[in-house]
C-alpha cells in the first residue's frame, strides 16, 4: 500500500535498468526525461535531484513537461567520479489552488472560500520564504482572510508572484521517487585523446638492434609535434623463453628471436618486471616523465596472461588450470594451440586472491610510474564481472586512470565491456568501408542507447588488423582512413609507423595479418621520414584541437550527397559556437564530385562563409546544395563554419 | 565481487523492469527471449525457470540460440493466477569439452590427456543419470581412462549419446540468474469477451414506468440470443437526493427526475446497497444467477464517489475533503461543478482504512451475489497504486474476477491502469475511422510494449461518447463498427439499444453528449424489435465464437489494399489451424472496390478456397491480389480460409 498519486517510470538515460552507469566528461550535461504523471487532473512538479559522490546534499533541477507525460531537465556534471541522479514529482497542491481559482474567477464565481484555503498554502510556505516574501505573503494572506477587501484578494489570488513563490516553494506531500541511476563522470580525456602506437623495442635508429626506454625518449619530439597525445606501446614486461614464437608467429623460436610480447613473464619476472632488454622501471618512470613534460601520456598494455615460465606459475598454480595429466592448460581455441601462453584460470576457487593481485599488477604502475592509462589486451576473454571490479576498485583511489578495451567481438560483448566500465572501446570502423556502412555503423554508435556509454576510438589498423582495405594501400585511402577516423570520432589511434609508411603487406593473400609482423620481430623504421601522410596527420590532429566541435563522438550529423563514393558530415559543440563540415571521398584512384545537401542545422545561416583548415580556402555556400569535387591527393574538405 | 561469468540482459517479456506482470489467459505460451552469453569463447547452456504461485517447484525450460547473443524459450501457462519466470545461465563445461575434443580429434590430435577429462565430465553426470544411462556412462568412463581402447575411446568421445546426456544433465557452476519477472494469468474470458451494455431502470415493456431487476430478467434471452456473454449495468446502488442532475444534465433534477446512476448514496443506502426502485439484493442475485444459466455474466459497475446524502459523508466524514468554510468538496473541473458527487479524498490520513472498506464493497458483490466483472468508472482520477492494490487483493481470493478499466485518458494513463492489473481496457477505437488511423491504433496495441498488459475492448458507443461518425448514422456505419471492433479486438461491447436502433441524435451538433441520455431519464425501448443490425450482430458474435483466430488480438496482420477505404486483415490461432481473413469497406455510402493483396502468410496456399462465413459464399483466390467489391449494404466479408 502506497498513498502516492505520482507514477515515474522510464526514466531516461538508464543502462539496463540501472544496472550500470552513464559515461559523462567533466562540463558535459545530463539531460533527464522521465515519464511522470498522476491520476485525476492535478497540476504536478517533479524534479532530478543529483548529487557527486562527495556532494552531501542533493542539487535539484525542476523538470519541464513535454509531449505525452514526458518531462525533462539537464544538469552539468562538475567533477570526476560517481553522480547519482533520480526523479522527485508530487502533486503541487498550492499550484492546483491558484489554477482552479483563477479559472473559477474568470468564470465570475465568488471564491470567499477558495480564497480561505489559499490562506493556508501561503501560510504553509511562509516558514520558507525568504524576508521580503515573507512580508508579502503575511500581506496576500490578510486579504485571503478579510471580507472587505475581495477585490484586491482574487487579484493577488492569480498574481504571477503569488505563483513565482509557490513554484519556488513547493509542499512536497506524498511525494514518488524514481529508483537511483549512476553516471560516471571522467576526465576529458576520456572523450578527446590522439593515440600512436608503436613497438619500443623497434624505437632503436640503429639497424638490428633492439630498442630500449631510452630509444623511445628520443621518439618523443616526434610523436608530440604530430599532436599524439596518447603513446600506447605493447606489453613491456619480461618476455616467455619457453615456448617462444618465432617470426611469423612460428611455433618454435630460433635463436635469437625475440618473441611476442603478449607472452608474459619469465626467469626476469612477470607483470610488475620490464623486459631487461628495454630498460629498467627507472627507464620507464624516466619516460613517461619526459613524455609527461610533452604534453603525453604513455598508455601502457595490461594483458593477464602467462609465458610458461612466468613466475606466477610455480608461486601461485592454483590460478592455472591443470589437467588429469599433471601438464598446464595452454591456451587454445580447438584445434588452434597457443603453447606460448597460458591463460588465466578465473574458475580457480582462489580467485578473490587472484583478482587482488591482478589489480595489485594495475596499481602498481600507476602508483609506481605515474601510468594513467591502460589498453587492455583481449579484455573478452576474461570474465565481464572481474573488469566491473577492478574498474571500479581503481577509480576509488585514480580517478584519472582510463582503460581502452581492445575487443574486436561480436557486438553484446563489446558493448558489456563498455557496460563494466571500459572509458573507451575499441570498434568495427577498421571494417567499415562504404558511405552506408560508415553512416550505419556512426548512428548506431551515436543514436543508440550505446552513446551512453560505449565511447568509440576509431583505429584504422592496428598490431593485429592489417584490414583488407590498406592492402599495399595507396597513399590516397590512408590519408582518407585516417581523416574519417579522426574527424567522426574524438577518440582516435594509428599503429604508427606502419600506417605511415603503408607498410601494410599481408602475410598472404586475404589475410589480416602483417607480413614479418612486429608481434613477433622488432623493425627498423626511418623516423626521420616525413611524408605526406605524416604531414597531413599532424594537421589533423592540430585542427582538431583547435576545434571543439571534433573533441566529441555523439554530435554528428550525416549530410545527403549525391554520390555514393562523397560522404559528408556536420559537427557542432554543445553551445553551437563552433561548427566544422566535413566531405570525404571514400574514392582512392578516381577525382570525385557531388552535391552535398546543407543539414537543416546551417540552412538558416546562408550565405555560408566556409573555410577549408587544411588548405586555407575560403568558400561561399549560398544554397542548401553545394558541389564539391575531391581527387584522390586530397580527398576530403575540413570546413569549419565562419558565419 | 562476482566470480560468474555469465551475463543474461534483456530479458522479455519485461514491463518497466519488472515492477509489473504480463498478461496472459490459461493455455497461452510466454515466449521469454535474453541475450545470455560468457566471455570467451565457451559453450553455454541457459534456460527459462518458471513456477506458478502454488508450485514448491521451479519447471525449466532449455532456451535456444537465436542470433546477435539472443536466446529464446516459450512455455505454456496452464493455471489462473501468479506466474515468476527467469533466466538462468552456465558454461556448460562438459559439452565444451566435448566440442573441443572433437575439433581436436578431426585435427588428428592425440587427445588422451582430453579424455582424462572427459571421464571426469562422465563421473560428474552418473549420479544423475538413468540406471540405463549409468550403464552407458560407466562404459564410458572406463574406455577414456584406459590406453588400450584409444580409437573405441574418441568415437564415444564425440558420440552423440553422449552429448544428449550433457545436455541432458548440466553441471551448473558459476551460473547466473536473471531477476525474477512475473506474470498474471486470466481465465479465458478476460482475452475473449462480448458485452452488452443498458440501463436496468430501461428494461420496463411497459411506457413510463421504471425498470425493474425483474424486467431485466426478461431480456436475457434477447442478450444472450444475440450472442453476448457479459451484461454490464451502469451502478444498480440508490441514487441520491440532494442535488440530483435533471434530465440532460440538468442542475436541478425536477420532480420526478431519476438522477444519474452515477450519483451513488442516499437514505436508502451507499455501495452497498441497491437503487429500491431497480428491486432488493435478492432480486440482483436471482437476475445474475438467471443470466448465468444463459451463459451471460452480470458486470457491475464499480463507481467510487458518493451522492452528498451517500451514508457515507455522515459517517466516515474523514473520508471527503472538507473546505475552510465548513462545506464539503464536491467534484470540480474548474470551471466546471459536479455538485451532485463528491469525490473521495484519497489524501486522507484515514486512507488505509478508506482503501479497506472500498475492497470490501467490491468482495460484498463478489461473495453476496456472485458477480465477477467489474466495469471500473473512472479510475484515472483515483491513485493509480490503489488499483494495483485493490485489483491484487481481490485477485488473491477470487481469481476469476476481471476488471474493465472505463478510461478515455491519455496514453500513459491508460496504459498505467493496465500495468496495475486492469484485466482489460477501453480503448481509443472509437475515434479511429480512416484506414490509417485504425492500423496505426491496432498495430501499435498489437505490435509494441503494450501487447503483453493491456487488453483492449473496443466499444463503438458507449452512454459517454457519441462519437460523431454516428450521429445520425445511417445503417451502414453501425454495421462497419460493430464487424470492425468485433474481429479487430477480441473484446467488444455496445451501449446496446442506443446502437442498434440508431438513437445518436447528439445533444448538439459536434457534441459527444446524447440528447436525451439514459444517464439522466430512463427511456422505453422496443426491445421486441429486430433489425438488419441487430440480426448481423447476432450472426458475428456466433461466428466469433467458432473461429478460435477471432478469440484473440495480437494475432492480426494487416493487408495491402488498393483502395484507402477497404481495410482488409489477416487473423490466425496459435497453432494456424484457424485462420480468418477481414475485408471491411469504410464508405458508409458508396460501393467500393480494392485489390486485396494476400498476407505472405496465406501466399504458400495458392489457390485458396475461402468461405464468407455471413453469406455462405465460397471463393477461390488464386493469385497474390484479389479483386472485392462491397455495397454500404453489406460493407464486409468475414472470409474463413478452408484450403
Amino acid at each position: 500500500m502506497q498513498q502516492t498519486r505520482i507514477v515515474i517510470e522510464n526514466v531516461s538515460p538508464q543502462i539496463d535498468c540501472g544496472s550500470y552507469f552513464i559515461k559523462r566528461i567533466v562540463g558535459q550535461s545530463i539531460t533527464v526525461t522521465a515519464d511522470v504523471f498522476s491520476d485525476g487532473h492535478d497540476i504536478i512538479e517533479c524534479c532530478v535531484k543529483f548529487k557527486h559522490e562527495s556532494d552531501k546534499k542533493w542539487q535539484e533541477v525542476r523538470m519541464v513537461p513535454k509531449q505525452n507525460d514526458q518531462w525533462s531537465a539537464d544538469f552539468k556534471v562538475e567533477q570526476q567520479g560517481n553522480y547519482t541522479y533520480f526523479v522527485e514529482g508530487w502533486v503541487d497542491y498550492a499550484l492546483n489552488w491558484q489554477h482552479g481559482t483563477e479559472r473559477k474567477i474568470q468564470d465570475n464565481q465568488y471564491v470567499k472560500s477558495e480564497l480561505l484555503e489559499g490562506a493556508e498554502y501561503v501560510n504553509a510556505v511562509l516558514k520558507l520564504a525568504t524576508a521580503s516574501e515573507k512580508v508579502y505573503l503575511k500581506k496576500v494572506a490578510a486579504y485571503f482572510i478579510t471580507e472587505s477587501d475581495y477585490d484586491v484578494a482574487i487579484k493577488e489570488a492569480m498574481s504571477s508572484e503569488l505563483h513565482q513563490i509557490f513554484k519556488k516553494y513547493p509542499i512536497r506531500l506524498l511525494e514518488n521517487k524514481s529508483s537511483e541511476l549512476k553516471a560516471y563522470v571522467d576526465r576529458k580525456k576520456a572523450l578527446f585523446s590522439t593515440w600512436y602506437e608503436f613497438f619500443p623495442r623497434s624505437a632503436s635508429e640503429e639497424e638490428g638492434k633492439h630498442g630500449t626506454f631510452k630509444d623511445c625518449e628520443k621518439l618523443l619530439p616526434r610523436v608530440a609535434n604530430m599532436g599524439f597525445d596518447t603513446l600506447y606501446f605493447p606489453p613491456i614486461h619480461p618476455i616467455g623463453e619457453v615456448n617462444r614464437k618465432g617470426k611469423n608467429n612460428a611455433t618454435n623460436a630460433q635463436v635469437g628471436d625475440v618473441g611476442s610480447p603478449w607472452g608474459i613473464g619469465s626467469q626476469y619476472g612477470g607483470h610488475k618486471s620490464t623486459h631487461p632488454e628495454l630498460g629498467t622501471i627507472d627507464d620507464f618512470k624516466s619516460l613517461v616523465k619526459k613524455a609527461k613534460e610533452l604534453g603525453i601520456e604513455v598508455a601502457m598494455d595490461y594483458a593477464l596472461q602467462a609465458a610458461p615460465d612466468h613466475p606466477y606459475v610455480k608461486e601461485f598454480p592454483q590460478w592455472f588450470k591443470w589437467r588429469p595429466d599433471g601438464t598446464v592448460q595452454y591456451a587454445e581455441n580447438p584445434p588452434k594451440k597457443y603453447q606460448d601462453i597460458q591463460p588465466i584460470y578465473f574458475e580457480s576457487g582462489d580467485w578473490k586472491n587472484l583478482w587482488k593481485e591482478l589489480l595489485d599488477v594495475a596499481l602498481f604502475w600507476i602508483e609506481e610510474c605515474d601510468v594513467k592509462i591502460y589498453r587492455v589486451d583481449n579484455p573478452h576473454t576474461k570474465p565481464f564481472f572481474f573488469w566491473g571490479w577492478l574498474i571500479s576498485e581503481i577509480k576509488k583511489k585514480h580517478l584519472d586512470v582510463l582503460f581502452l578495451a581492445e575487443a574486436f567481438a561480436r557486438p553484446k560483448i563489446m558493448n558489456e565491456l563498455a557496460k563494466q566500465g571500459f572509458t573507451q572501446s575499441y570498434t568495427y570502423f577498421t571494417w567499415r568501408n562504404s558511405k552506408s556502412e560508415l553512416i550505419e555503423y556512426v548512428e548506431e554508435l551515436t543514436q543508440s542507447e550505446q552513446k551512453e556509454f560505449y565511447r568509440p576510438n576509431f583505429w584504422p589498423n592496428t598490431p593485429d588488423i592489417n584490414p583488407l582495405a590498406l592492402h599495399h594501400g595507396n597513399e590516397s585511402i590512408h590519408l582518407q582512413k585516417y581523416f574519417l577516423a579522426a574527424t567522426l570520432s574524438s577518440s582516435v589511434g594509428i599503429y604508427g609507423p606502419v600506417f605511415e609508411y603503408q607498410a601494410s603487406t599481408p602475410i598472404a593473400p586475404g589475410k589480416e595479418e602483417y607480413m614479418d609482423s612486429e608481434k613477433y620481430e622488432f623493425v627498423k623504421w626511418d623516423w626521420k621520414k616525413e611524408n605526406k601522410i605524416t604531414k597531413l596527420i599532424t594537421k589533423i590532429n592540430s585542427i582538431r584541437k583547435e576545434q571543439d566541435s571534433l573533441q566529441q563522438t555523439n554530435n554528428v550529423v550525416f549530410c545527403e550527397t549525391s554520390n555514393d563514393q562523397i560522404l559528408a558530415y556536420y559537427k557542432f559543440d554543445d553551445e553551437k559556437q563552433n561548427e566544422t563540415l566535413m566531405v570525404a571521398s571514400l574514392d582512392a584512384h578516381n577525382t570525385a564530385q557531388s552535391m552535398v545537401k546543407l543539414p537543416n542545422e546551417l540552412l538558416g545561416k546562408l550565405p555560408l562563409e566556409i573555410i577549408d583548415l587544411i588548405t586555407g580556402y575560403i568558400y561561399v555556400w549560398d544554397k542548401e546544395w553545394n558541389f564539391v569535387e575531391l581527387s584522390p591527393e586530397m580527398p576530403f574538405h575540413l570546413f569549419k563554419i565562419q558565419s
